[in-house]
């Protein structure tokens, strides 16, 4: 058993794998905060969509009125929503990607460009900042991923 | 080649990460029944968003009349995109906690929590059972995904 | 450092795990294009839902008219959407039966039948078919994702 530890540890040490293992983690936790902001806007906005989270605010019509759609929180779940498309095959292609055996310095590259572009997507989908903000820091997040994808169907065709 | 198969074959049976195998797969099943939740309300609630899913009930305004939404289907819709939201982070972060190094019995525990909560967090969901009921098994998911997250950063930071 | 490269490359070199490689970076590719499909639509209905989006077609009213809903837009976002639904369980769970150890031509079979029949699911959403076209390629999709998690269970099974 512990030999096979050992071999698991191995992967974890490749450098290129950590790397990956670091910049997916961190970008996750990013799109998982987008479930605290949304909470914290339909709390300060009260604008809750289930009649069960408006019971504290009493019944009938006075906690009725709280079921409502709120910009603020729509916004929040539209970037959620992006962040969903976008990093799902970052998950995925990113992982084939570091398991291709790339350069570390072009991997690295890779999943830093990829981290930046999103946290920026984030901050120009909730400030928001002027077009086209939003749609380049997503276009270069795009683009990383083709790029990844690209490496893992040269390195690894097998159709 | 069979050298190959042996070395992935003794990735799998690490224990850890059979577990991984075992729970995510549940989590994955259990999300995936949501399509189907889905599919039964809108066929017994007649609530249909396609025209083209509507055609066996006639043309014109007979067929057109199905073309709405329902709570019950909109219910069901929520709660899976709330399991996306939430167990892809699982995904993703879990197999590299996995990979990580945790002893057993902890990495079971982050396992069994972050499934129980999920599947806790659905029957919250559907029935609907009263706050804090819903907030209290999501927030429980999301915790044990922090401290994986957590886990994965503080053993192999690579940035 | 390079012993662990060749590790990695054995793992990347098995032909299961190539076509399972393969395979997920064509289902996500595609799953990609449904937001640069999304973006031709938004564009050429001029049907947005950001303020900024439409900051170039002037200010006030005339800016305002085209922050709307359009049914070609909403259609290609439910299709992008069912895809994340649908696309994720592959993306883990054929992660997992690749590891499993499965027989070559069961595997391709697998992934080549949910490749196959994602493809044909958007263009049944797109064109729009006729129903069942779309319910029995998105049923053939999903019967794929439940045989390689039965597959997967059985194999390594730890509760």
């Amino acid at each position: 058993r512990s030999g096979e530890m050992a071999k698991l540890a191995q992967i974890i040490d490749n450098e290129v794998f950590r790397a990956y293992a670091t910049y997916t983690t961190i970008v996750l936790l990013k799109m998982m905060l987008m479930s605290l902001i949304t909470a914290y806007f339909r709390i300060t906005r009260k604008a809750f969509v289930n009649p069960e989270d408006t019971a504290s605010f009493g019944k009938g019509e006075s906690a009725k009125k709280y079921l409502r759609t709120d910009p603020d929180v729509e916004r929040v779940r539209r970037g959620h929503l992006n962040d969903l498309e976008n990093i799902v095959p970052f998950l995925g292609i990113g992982l084939l990607y570091a398991l291709s055996g790339p350069e570390l310095s072009t991997a690295l590259l890779h999943f830093r460009i990829f981290t930046g572009a999103r946290i920026l997507h984030t901050c120009a989908y909730l400030i928001p900042l002027p077009q086209p903000g939003r749609g380049l820091s997503w276009a270069v997040g795009y683009a990383v991923t083709i790029s990844m994808a690209y490496k893992v169907l040269k390195t690894g065709l097998y159709l």
